[in-house]
This record gives C-alpha cells, sequence and structure tokens, in this order.
C-alpha cells in the first residue's frame, strides 16, 4: 500500500518528533497507565519515574524555581532534567508535544549553571526556567509547520523575537508543542502529530489551539508556557487543563517570527502570550521579563508601554457575568461562579451581576473577521498538501462569509469592530466596573471533537480587554453538579444554546474536569487585571498558597 | 441650458460656503489685489481691512495669544474677529475655505470672556484660539463632503473626537477649510468650492491635501489648524505656504469621526495633527493639549501613551538626506539644506549625511496600500454622483494595482510595510542617527497641478516617523537659485527623476515660494522631534524669535 503524498510529508513531522524524544526517559508501555485511565495528573509520581526531587522542582512555580536556583540550592540542569522526564511521560500519555528539544535545553542550562558559578548572578529574571513553546512560533532552523502539511519542510530563519527575549532572561526551551490543523480549533488534533489529550480526563480535549501548552501545563511539562490567542486560543486550553493562561492586550507582545499562514493579516490581531502550571505570578514574571526588554524599539508595530509594577487592590468592582445571552453555561460553570461570588462578597469587594453587551453583535463581526477573504487562504493551504480538513477546521472555516469580502465590506467591519470595543469600554466606565469574571467557556471543558462555542473568550478579543484564566479549585463533581430537575426544564434560547446545553447530559461527561473562571479587565489594563486575578485566586482559595516549598 | 445634478449638487456645497461668509468684512472687488498679483502675503496690511490691534493679534503665535488673554490684555472675541476678519480677506483672495462659522465662533468666544471674567481663569491650555479646520473632520450638524460631490448632503451626527477635546481646552473653530477632491492630491481643487491658492504666488498650489490648511495658515487666517496626512497631505502645504506642521506616529491624536470615504481602512493608517502659522510651539501647544486628556481612554483604537514634556537637547545627531536616490531636489530646495548642515555644524551638532534605505521599495509598498481595492470604492464616489474626476485625482489612483489586490495579496504587503519599517527603524539605530533632515518635496512649492512626486513626505508615512515642517527662512531667490552650468548638466536617473527635474526650469516659476525642512524623528518619538525641530529652526534662524510682542 503506498501512502499519499501528503501522507508521507505528515510522516517527516512524526520522525522529527519521534527522533527528538529522549530515549532514556521513555517508560514501556507496560509501565504507563492504562489507555482507558482517563485521570492521569497524579501518574508523574505513581510511575517512579522522577526522582523525589524531581517531582518537588516539577510542582514548584517558575517564581519559586528561580529563586532557588538565586540561593544556589537548585542548578538550571537538575531542573530542565526534571521537567523533561516529566514532559517524555506527557508525551506518552497525552501526545502534547511536536519536538523535544532535550540536548539543545540541557546544554543551555549547563551554560546558564557556569555563569551562575563564575559570577554568583543569575543571567535574568527567568534564569532555567524551562518553557514549552506552541509549535508556530518560530524556531531558527526548525520547521515551522502551523499545522498544516503544506508547512512541513518549511524552516524558520530566525528565532521569534520573543523567543530571544525570553532567551535573553535566562529561559530554556525544553518541548515544542502541538495545536491544531489550521491553529483554528479550541481543541488540538491535526495531520500530522495527531490529537492531543486533556491530562484531567483523557476523553476530554486540552482545549486550544494551544493545546499541546494547555496539556503541558496541565501534566507540569514546563512551569511555563507560551501560547497564542485569536479567540480563545491561550484561556480555553488554560481552563480545560487546570491551568493559568494570560491574554495581553493587544501589541503589547512581540508577534515578529510567529509563523501563520495569513501573515500579515490584521482585521483581528491575535496575540501571544505566557500559560502557567502553577501561579498567576509566573504570567506576571513572564510578562515583566518581556517587556521590560521594550521590544517595541525593534518590533515597531507594538505599543510603546511599558510593564508598570502594580499592588492588587481591593478597591474595586467587580461584575459577575453568568451568561453572555446566548449560551447556557453548564452547572459545574455556574458552581464556580457562585463560589466566587460567595468568595469575593465575604471578603469585602464589591461585586455586581454584568449585563452582558450584544455579545452575538460581537460575534457576527469578528467571526467574519477571521477569513475575511472566505477561508480562501486556508483552504489553499489544504489544496497545497492533499490533506483532508479535520472536522474543526471545517467548522471554523464555516464562519466566514462563502465568498471573499471586498476590501470596502472588510473596511465596514474593521469600523464596526473598533466602535464595537468603543462602546463595550465605555459600559464599563458608565456602570463603574473594573473587572468581569465569566466562563472561559460554556463547560468546565469539551468532550473530544465537540469544542464549538468560542464567544465565551473571543468576545474580550473583540473587545480586546486583557484576560486571565485561573482554576477556581473546584473540579466537576458526580453530585454537586447533577442536572437539577429545573435544570432539566430549561428551554434553550436559540439552537447554539440547545446544542450546548444538550452536550451537558451529567457530570459523567466531565469526570475530573477542573472548573475555570475568566476575568477581563479594561483594554489596556494588562498589569491591573493580573493583579486582580491574583487577588480574586486568593479570595477564592482562601489564601491557601499551594506552594510545595 | 440645464445643470447636471452633479452641478446642482456641487452648488450647494458653494452655497454652504457663500452663505457663511460674513459679508460685513468682504471688501469691494476695485480695493482687492490685482488677479495677476501674485504675492499676497502683505495685502492684510494693505488692504487697511483690519485694524493695528487686529493685524497685530493675527501676527501673534497661539501660545502668545494665550498668554496674553491670561493676562486679560486681549479678549477672545477681539482675537477671534480679527482673524475672522483676516480669514474673509483670504477666502476673497485665496480661496481657502469650505465654510464660515463666524457667528458661533464669536458666541464662544464671548463665553470664554464670561468665563475668565467671572473667575479670572482660562478654560484650558487653547483659551480663545481660533482655530481652522480641515472639511472632512466632522462637525455635528454640519455637511461633510469629503472632497466628493456624492457626499455633499452628508451631514456628521457629532463633532470629531478631535474637536471635542480641542474645544474642552477651550478653542474657537471659526473656519472649515478645502482640500482635493479624493483627499489624495498634494495640490488643493475639487469640483465643488474650486481651487485654493498660495498666498506667497497665487500661480502656485498651497499643497494639499490640508491646502485650505496651508493657505490659512501661510495667510495667518488662524494660528492654529488641523490637517490630516496619510502621504505629505499636513507636511506639504505647511512647506508651500510657508507654515509649520506636525504629522505624528500613528494612533496617538483621535480619529473618530473624521470623515473618509473609505472609513476602517487601515492598510495605510492616515493621522490628524497640528498646523501652524507661527511657531513650533504651538505645534506642542496642541498636542499637549489633545493628548493631556487621554483620548485613548474613549478611543480604544489608541496608543495609551501620554504626551512628554521634553526640552530640546544638543546632544543629538541630526542626518541631512540631501536627495532621496530617486528624485533629486531643485537648487532652492538643495540650498535650505546647507545651510541647515551649515548653522548646525557652526552651533556644534553632530551632522552626518543620510544615505537613504530603499525608498523606492518603501513607495511601491506604500502606494499600493493605498488602494488596495484598486481604487474601487473612490472611484465609486465619482460614479455615485456624476462628478468628473480631477486630473490629480486620476494620478492618485494610478498609483492602484489596476484589478482589486486578493486580501492575501494585501496582507503580504502588510508585512512588507512592517519590515520595512522595521528595518529603517533599526538603521536609525545602527547609524546612531536620532533625526533625519530633508525635503519635504522635491521643490520648494508646486505650479498648479503639478505637485506629482510624494515621496519626500510618503517615506515617512511608511515608516510611521513622527516629523515636522518649518520654513527655513529663505524664500526661492532669483540669483542664487539660478540652474548653474552643472545643473543644467545634470542626467536624470529616470524618468521620474526627469520629470520632476525639468519642471524646475528657473527659480521665475517659483517666484516668492518658502522653502521649507522636513524633520523626521524616530518612531513613536513624537516629543523629541519637536524638541528637535524647535531647536534646528532656532539654530538656522540665529535664535532670533520673530514675535511681534
Amino acid at each position: 500500500m503506498s501512502l499519499d503524498r501528503w501522507e508521507r510529508q505528515a510522516q517527516k513531522g512524526r520522525d522529527i518528533l519521534n527522533n527528538s524524544i529522549p530515549k532514556q526517559w521513555l517508560l514501556p508501555e507496560s509501565q504507563l497507565a492504562l489507555a482507558t485511565t482517563k485521570n492521569v495528573i497524579d501518574f508523574p509520581e505513581q510511575s517512579g519515574l522522577l526522582s523525589e526531587l524531581e517531582m518537588l522542582i516539577t510542582e514548584l512555580s517558575a517564581t519559586e524555581l528561580v529563586a532557588e536556583m538565586g540561593k544556589g540550592k537548585l542548578t538550571a540542569e537538575e531542573v530542565v532534567v526534571a521537567f523533561l522526564k516529566r514532559a517524555v511521560l506527557g508525551q506518552q500519555l497525552l501526545n502534547f508535544a511536536t519536538e523535544f528539544l532535550a540536548d539543545e535545553a540541557i546544554a543551555r542550562a549547563q551554560e546558564l549553571d557556569k555563569h551562575y558559578k563564575q559570577t554568583g548572578q543569575l543571567v535574568g529574571p527567568l534564569h532555567g526556567v524551562p518553557i514549552s513553546v506552541k509549535e508556530h512560533i518560530g524556531f531558527k532552523n526548525k520547521t515551522c509547520n502551523t499545522g498544516y502539511v503544506a508547512y512541513i519542510d518549511k524552516v524558520a530563519t530566525e528565532d521569534a523575537h520573543l523567543l530571544r527575549l525570553l532567551a535573553n532572561a535566562g529561559a530554556v526551551f525544553h518541548v515544542r508543542t502541538n495545536q491544531p490543523q489550521s491553529l483554528m480549533h479550541l481543541c488540538c488534533s491535526n495531520n500530522i502529530t495527531g490529537t492531543t489529550l486533556n491530562p484531567h480526563n483523557r476523553t476530554l480535549t486540552p482545549g486550544g489551539s494551544s493545546g499541546g501548552e494547555g496539556a503541558s501545563m496541565g501534566f507540569k511539562c514546563a512551569p511555563l508556557g507560551i501560547g497564542t490567542d485569536i479567540g480563545g486560543s491561550i484561556r480555553c486550553p488554560a481552563a480545560f487543563c487546570g491551568g493559568y493562561g494570560f491574554r495581553p492586550t493587544a501589541m503589547r507582545n512581540p508577534m515578529a517570527g510567529i509563523q501563520v499562514a495569513c501573515i500579515g493579516q490584521e482585521t483581528i490581531h491575535g496575540v501571544v502570550g505566557p500559560m502557567a502550571g502553577s501561579s498567576i505570578e509566573d504570567l506576571e514574571l513572564f510578562q515583566k521579563a518581556v517587556l521590560d526588554q521594550e521590544p517595541w524599539d525593534d518590533e515597531t508595530s507594538l505599543m510603546p508601554v511599558p510593564w508598570k509594577t502594580v499592588t492588587p487592590t481591593r478597591d474595586v468592582t467587580i461584575a459577575i457575568m453568568w451568561d453572555d445571552g446566548y449560551v447556557r453555561p453548564h452547572p459545574p460553570v455556574t458552581r464556580a461562579l457562585r463560589l466566587a461570588k460567595e468568595k469575593l462578597l465575604a471578603a469585602g469587594i464589591k461585586v455586581v451581576d454584568w449585563e452582558p453587551y450584544e455579545h452575538q453583535r460581537g460575534w457576527d463581526i469578528i467571526s467574519t473577521l477571521y477569513y475575511p477573504d472566505g477561508a480562501a487562504l486556508q483552504r489553499q493551504m489544504l489544496r497545497e498538501s492533499g490533506e483532508p480538513a479535520r472536522p474543526l477546521t471545517e467548522w471554523a472555516f464555516s464562519y466566514a462569509h462563502p465568498t471573499p469580502l471586498t476590501h470596502a465590506e472588510a473596511w465596514t467591519l474593521q469600523y464596526e469592530r473598533d466602535l464595537y470595543r468603543d462602546e463595550y469600554h465605555a459600559l464599563l466606565k458608565s456602570r463603574g466596573v473594573d473587572f468581569i469574571i465569566s466562563p472561559a467557556y460554556p463547560a468546565a471543558a469539551a468532550v473530544m471533537g465537540e469544542s464549538h462555542y468560542w464567544n465565551y473568550t473571543a468576545i474580550w478579543n473583540m473587545t480586546d480587554m486583557p484576560c486571565a484564566v485561573f482554576p477556581s479549585g473546584l473540579t466537576v463533581d458526580p453530585t454537586l453538579d447533577a442536572l437539577t430537575e429545573q435544570d432539566k426544564k430549561y428551554v434553550p434560547r436559540n439552537e447554539v444554546d440547545e446544542r450546548e446545553w444538550n452536550k451537558y447530559q451529567g457530570p459523567w461527561r466531565y469526570e475530573g474536569a477542573p472548573i475555570a473562571l475568566q476575568i477581563a479587565g479594561r483594554h489596556f489594563k494588562d498589569e491591573e487585571t493580573l493583579a486582580a486575578a491574583k487577588l480574586v485566586e486568593e479570595i477564592i482559595k482562601d489564601g491557601k498558597k499551594s506552594s510545595k516549598l
């Protein structure tokens, strides 16, 4: 049987991955969790692959790791080896990677250790922090397929700007991670390296499009990761996998060297941002390390806005958005919002309800602007290789206008996009609301292949509001989240609402899924949003910091 | 003979203008300068229309006027009446206006005076400053034709954001000014209110597209004006008319409510900025008054970058660009550059020559991006009314690709635009150059209908560098600027060079034209660029401040 050309090309991508896996840390099949085991979150401990110290290292936050390395208590090499081992295990269980960078990462860690030994100083604020990197962020001399078989031979000529800045700050890149075909699923499957699974329940998707990163954060294959987000692609996988993610205001973080099929497209600005396994503090660490290097002085599309240090304040008004007026969240998600409201009120924070502002209008604009060319370029990418479209790729393309918009039509929509953003901003001010807590998705996570509804995250792309996602500390509970009699009587408001509501059926479909919260701040208030997220998380979790130190 | 429908529509525009002219200040034809008089700069003095005090008022800068009003030595009403009288004369000689706002302006000035009388305070940093406004900047309940007959009945539903901010700061709007058909000529003629003339020589154009503003500044119909610029439209008329103009970095000044046919187009960002009749200080006054109001908190497309107060420093490197490598400037322009170099060197400033960086490549990108739709929307505007295209409208449309670009083609060009800007910025840094002084145009001014070459200004739109234009103090000189034997032997490098060089023939064609200089600073360094412009002007003019106080 001969393979189609696209299959031979796709095999190249799998070869890159397979050849890169450090074989010495592979567990024999027989020692792995059974394929039927859904939740593998505790498997690193059970596996015996990692030493006690390595287990401890991989449970620390980036901030804690840097502090320990600064005191000389850990070496960068120990740290990266620990995360590499955990990542190899993660790969065996979750298929989250596209390429391991073990040799380079270890060599880099050794250099950092040498520097520390010689000078007694860390090289920068991210000294020795292993960072996993979504595949379409370009690495010099490495292929960058962006989820398309057509790009399998495409080699980046230099490191993405962001990677250079992170490297300056001392970061170590040890693994590149998976993404969906076209980069436009809230799921993570492609025709090259396949489908990534959710570590909390392997029948669930880790979300997407930064789904490899989601799994990496959830399984703690790295303390920090890098995702990109044009409709929820950082926040959705952070939410589904129990991790942390931050979508900055557009044009703050450096985008140069991030590969996409439609490079130069500006109808909707994608952003790049940090994901973290264990703390909001790490998201701030990342942002500060990057923006302190004034990336706008090289990448002149960026806004020259330095990163401010902001201390959380309780003197804020936080609104809760229970429902976006179009799709009702599932019971577990509503339970987490109730917890947030209760705890915030008990802590003396001013909490109000948020009446959503024409979210459907926002969605109509943004979804059309994703593909002003009627997805012609994206379809061309599929035709070029001959690979078949994945179902969720077709789903995303279905947002496009059936024919390319004229330029004038696209300009009108761009004008309407700006108008909507201005209106939303004015509304926050007139209602006196600083932050909005909302679901990140109608469900705690999506069953594989079912991530259809984007607008709990995409709406904040539309309004270009910075937002963070963090775990509420709750997980889907078979008892607490059972459908009530009242739930069963719910009459959906429209077909989409019906489709999403009917997916719930009961907590059993989402067993073990962490329940996240999303907090959005006003346009440009990135620092304040992270500070508020930190405060809210602390309050919701009763100030219990989860550090293992 | 019956008029075509478009002519009847155009007549409406002329009626608005004619009905708005305060008749009491019109000079009888017999007392006006002869139609054959080219230079009318001194006519206000000669006309006897203005009192001695009014003459003095109209020669003061905005900064000086505010100071005098703050001391109670002038009233806002005196000030606006003086400028209105001068503007009416300007209209009779130059046809620079589209609508006078005399009653509103006087009523507003009286309010300001009342406020001052009651409180002893000015209402803001622009208290009582008359500002002329380019027509396409929307005024509530007034028509806004943007140079197209098709828009003659289009009424703005609210004041442009910028106007609201300037009004908050105390500004008085007394006259709206002319612009070319399509807004895309470096000249100023349309089928509605016709053609505006240059006050220094009425056979020359005042430049464009903010040509009415150019004439307004040159003739001192207002101390401050507002222009817009996507390829030179603030700087060219400032240069041609002996005035001052500032093109800020894009996305700093508020754009909402500025009417253009292609609203929402972002391939090249137009900007709005100040023009002034007598000082760079006034450009700063305007910028600070606007940005101190944090317009980004309402218009969320803007960058949240406050206006900094910067003191000029001599510790800078200034490069002189003698030639853009494509079109040789005329002898008077080169003479002004030589003066600048000499004076700056004598003042101990570090001066180097600037080797232009692929300006033709820059032009190829920007000129295609002006009309990614092949100028389809603009042509549609002409078809809608049936008005004929003006020759320079056809000229501008000829930049367009013959057919609309696909979205993917436009994205590629947008990517190349950003790349070019990054490269230019990197080059400034690697060469250690802070500012570039260059011509604003190959000639001191253009003979009516001949403004063809945009790239001495458009290149800085392409690189999004802030730039100011100011008069060198020189004018075209019959002796000093005669073609030398060497000039006569010049062999043009290309057809465009030949076309532009052949226009010179000799100083007689440009009699009386002021010679301007353009100074461009690094991307985002708006404040530094204005500070440097102030320093350079002072040095070139031997510190002679021209104040009449």
